[in-house]
């Protein structure tokens, strides 16, 4: 560890919090566990040219390193606790340090979690982060438990992150208010903590919209055993992607497009009155977009009553995404 | 994910153990700490190049990636728990996966943890490692416990792994029959796991050596806030570092040198009868090298009384090791 790196560190020095017992520094951080309550860990590697394109916005790299794991934490109905951060650079640039690690600060700092243990190493610019938070046992929100006739249901809007890339990788052209409004919703995507933490005990099944809603739904119907009907008609598109879509785009794009981090869940039929409850609680509007079925299968009816039958994407074996 | 990538995970699907109430697969894994204990956290990353090199056997790598996570562990008293891999790799190469797979399962299943999260991205090649582990309230074993008049002692041999990179540099010849005794101490550390577990409740200060003896030792009388008196006479060299020594090698030098992952630790000095049962215990020889002093810094003394003053090396601000 050469003197530059240790320098490096220096951006790093957040104030601990919640269950933290000794935070860096020593061998090990010391956490302390809540009695009556278990954990979620999930994992994400982001590598520069893959996950973010090498001109990102420093802070907005690191907000969206620490979303993606917060979004998995949130899918699970769990509260994030503790952060690990291991950061390969190939070099210490400050003024890229400095705003990355303000994104990531101010994420973790809003969601009351602490940053308690990394790696700083030279070698070519990735983002590994551990996340682990806290659920009450028998609560963590699975997505192995949706059941025939229960609502399938999305938060916020759908969409968005999909049509930014395009635009930002010039395969669409979009009005400048237009990209304004959505480019945020690529690069800062909102963990929806205090959703997931709401549906705990209501949802039946739950998972976050990484690889895009077609994929992850089929991922959650695998794990349950069913299959679904969705309304393209009830999607919940914005102001910016309705008017695209008026213009010729393909709403089909979209449901296949991921990054929106959004919580895709499935809700017993009976607990619908309780929606604008849960949308209150989780500050994000909600929209039921379907329901499940016994039979497997994503069919899909469009605004003209045309059914199109999607396949379901393949069971992820390995990865806690 | 490509594909390609989907088929890598194959390769860890490894038996889930203790505290695992869900493995990989939903949006995170869950897990459930043990009432009364708290948790032990450390995060590295190593990356080719750097921390091995390219020509490094696969088995090894995934061995030493896991090994050094788990000697910090070790240095607090925890048993390993869980533990998380993020691998960026070039392309899916069968043959190095396996093998990496393999060294990675063996030492995890003899020290009885669980893989329960990762990630596999297409990237230079990288390995991040978080591993938790438990220890019971109060019983950590930390770098700031040393007290003067405190024995300072090391497991095994100081300067194997050390004098073992030398000669993979070229830069000093050993003996064919050395060079295998030596390798395998620099390429296949023992993380000291049953140590670090019998020195809770007797140890007053525990750390790793990672950087090398004189460095980490330096960690652990900064964060004590005293010093040390130590003899070379004392320190623990194998037969093949003996027989360079011999021939004019300089012991300084493996003073300096780092990757032995074996603990060095401080006990009061009524504690030293337990030595043999605690060697026992740890399945390891244990030497005393010298007194903690209330003077800051680290005096050596030569074979022949001669004193020679060491500078602690810096404190280590970010990183968990």
């Amino acid at each position: 560890m050469t003197g530059e790196f240790d320098l490096i560190r220096q951006y790093f020095h957040f104030p601990q919090g919640r269950g933290v017992v000794l935070g860096p520094g020593d061998d090990c951080a010391l956490l302390c566990p809540q009695p009556g309550w278990q954990l979620a860990l999930t994992s994400d590697v982001l590598v520069q040219g893959v996950h973010f394109p090498e001109e990102a916005e420093p802070a907005a790299v690191g907000h969206k390193a620490l979303a993606v794991n917060l979004s998995d934490l949130a899918a699970q109905g769990a509260e994030p606790l503790w952060v690990t951060l291991g950061l390969t650079l190939p070099e210490a640039d400050a003024a890229w340090l400095a705003g990355f690690a303000d994104g990531f600060r101010t994420l973790l700092a809003r969601q009351g979690a602490s940053l308690v243990g990394g790696d700083t190493t030279r070698g070519p610019l990735a983002i590994a982060i551990t996340a682990l938070g806290q659920v009450p046992v028998g609560e963590a929100l699975l997505r192995s438990g949706a059941r025939a006739g229960d609502l399938i249901c999305i938060s916020g809007h759908i969409g968005d992150a999909g049509l930014a890339l395009m635009a930002l990788q010039g395969r669409v052209s979009l009005p400048p208010a237009d990209w304004q409004a959505l480019a945020p919703r690529l690069h800062r995507p909102e963990p929806r903590v205090a959703l997931g933490r709401a549906l705990r005990g209501v949802a039946t099944a739950c998972i976050d919209v990484s690889d895009g809603l077609l994929a992850d739904l089929g991922h959650l119907l695998q794990a349950s055993g069913v299959g679904a009907e969705l309304r393209l008609g009830a999607m919940p598109f914005s102001p910016p992607v309705q008017r695209w879509l008026a213009s010729g785009g393909d709403p089909m794009t979209l449901l296949g497009a991921g990054d929106d981090y959004e919580l895709l869940f499935t809700l017993p039929a009976a607990a619908r009155a309780r929606l604008p409850e849960l949308a209150a609680a989780g500050g994000v509007p909600l929209a039921v977009i379907g329901e499940v079925a016994a039979a497997a299968g994503i069919r899909l009816f469009t605004a003209e009553g045309e059914a199109v039958r999607v396949e379901p994407a393949g069971y992820d074996h390995f990865g806690t995404d």
